[in-house]
């Protein structure tokens, strides 16, 4: 687990949308979020304090997370100094990149002398079981959609932020970078060694209370051919009890597939219930979930009403309506 | 790729069994197995010429393979002395053992020392890419089956076999260890990173001439629920143009999974099919492949007719009887 709060880096972001990450924490774990630290030039605003490293470290902050996605691939000399500084002040460093702190020899070296944590969510530092299968106590929710990238994250997190407001005891469970970097820790399932899928997600969902969710964020989809495979472990690691279905409504081919339509929600329903309950044979589709960000208010109140009439499900975009429908039916099994 | 012909070390396996991959070669390439090493107290014998290194490398041998799975993961000393002198003869080393024969610091340095290579088929040498679903030339077939260890690298294999008799063009393409030792090459999926092993099968099996069949070894099962999402990869990255189903009738559950029973044929067939169909959705299923080991001959006879008439399709034990009626199948295709 990442030590909470963090001071949110922002780097020299060109954008807001470069630093989707900080905007993520600062959006699902605002309490985590306690201030920002912007390089000259960077364009990218949280709207929270700018804080030097010695007044982060002040107001309780514990690790420094990279909340911005660099370019090129290479850890500029210009982020280095910030980040070498951040370890010999107290700080552990977080990142979701694809290069590695800890393949950067100057940190590595800094952090190993001030017995700093350098966190690379990118890639496993777990070494998960095989899964085994058994039933575990607790329920599940698996967020499965049309296609990757479709608002299955969000939905999960707003979910888990509705389920408290009613009182219900629930969790998100990570399971891609930006999320782990969200809530300090999750298993990043892309990364993960075939053999060992089904098992991390097993490890990540442990036994629970009878009355407690675990609300495991999806990854691609059983219809996206490069990732079909990792969301089927998903599904048989998760043994989901619930299922909510995820979708976009413009999208018009498989996210990098151009020549790959989507599947229909039915398609969709039909043949991740028939999976999961493999796993679980109490397992239902209890909602579906609609991305419409680029709808207006009543296109989507349309779509979301026709999608709901057309499946029998609770229907909403849980980002713009509060997913407070999708708790409900969770709720009511 | 593993240099040929080999001479196949079967150390002191403790009976035959233990000496499966040597066996595997011998039945599959016996042009590749020219001679077999035994150590003291060998209880194997794959029925080659015993021959000393020196002999093997008269004989032409370029590659001393570990034909034999060892106890308890440790490379033991009594074999550490061959594999050195070995490699200071000129052979090249392969092994799938989990225990790598690159961790062991010794025979590194000899290996770096005389230049020779050392091929620890458990793990991946390659950078996969992410796979793209863009249509391939030539033709496919997979082997799905209703659990894992039920005779998919069999079926492949006599599939090539009859294949080859009939004048088509066919090659087997191994995806797990044993099949990567007998061929010499393939795709060790069960180690690649999630993210990889769709492209990883796309890799294995580009573009052929159209006429080509490329006969993909399976892995694990879409109802297994510890190895699906290897399965699911499989299925999308392979692209299959055909599928057959492999099965062992007197299996009572899930290999490894005691609560969990294995699902129909019928079941395998519908579900896998539509799958392959998101990839490539001209595929059908070609045949059927029961291993009746555990059966008479009468018995097995007639369970596969049984099943011939219940799911319409040819259906033999491919060992017992011959894959050629599943080689007619394709070429009917």
């Amino acid at each position: 687990m990442i030590r909470t709060p963090y001071l949110l880096f922002l780097g020299d972001a060109p954008d807001q949308l470069a630093a989707k990450v900080a905007q993520g924490i600062k959006d699902w774990r605002p309490e985590y979020a306690v201030g920002q630290l912007r390089l000259p030039g960077c364009k990218a605003d949280m709207r929270l304090p700018d804080m030097t490293l010695t007044e982060a470290r002040q107001a309780g902050c514990k690790t420094l997370v990279i909340g911005v996605a660099n370019r090129g691939g290479v850890i500029s000399q210009s982020w280095k100094k910030v980040l070498v500084q951040a370890l010999e002040e107290g700080f552990d460093l977080a990142s979701g990149l694809h290069n590695l702190l800890r393949d950067e020899e100057d940190l590595a070296a800094v952090a190993r002398a001030t017995g700093r944590s350098l966190h690379d969510v990118r890639v496993p530092d777990v070494k998960y079981p095989i899964a085994n299968g058994v039933r575990r106590t607790g329920k599940r929710m698996l967020a499965v959609g049309t296609d990757c990238s479709i608002g299955k994250m969000y939905t999960a997190l707003c979910m888990e932020k509705a389920m408290h407001a009613r009182g219900m005891n629930a969790t998100f469970r990570a399971t891609g970078q930006t999320g782990i970097l969200i809530t300090g820790g999750g298993v990043p399932l892309d990364a993960v060694v075939a053999d060992f899928m089904a098992g991390s997600i097993e490890w990540l969902t442990p036994d629970n209370d009878p009355n407690h969710w675990d609300l495991i964020e999806g990854q691609g989809s059983l219809f996206h051919i490069s990732y079909s495979g990792v969301t089927l472990a998903l599904i048989h690691g998760g043994q989901p009890d619930a299922l909510i279905l995820c979708h976009e409504p413009t999208r018009t081919h498989m996210r990098g597939l151009p020549n790959h339509p989507l599947p229909s929600l039915e398609a969709v329903r039909d043949t991740a219930l028939a999976m999961a309950r493999v796993a679980n044979p109490a397992c239902v589709v209890a909602g579906v979930s609609i991305n419409t960000a680029a709808l207006s208010d009543t296109e989507a109140a349309e779509y979301c009403a026709e999608v709901e009439t057309r499946l029998g499900l609770p229907t909403v975009d849980p980002f713009r309506h509060g997913a407070d429908r999708l708790a409900e039916a969770l709720e009511a099994l």
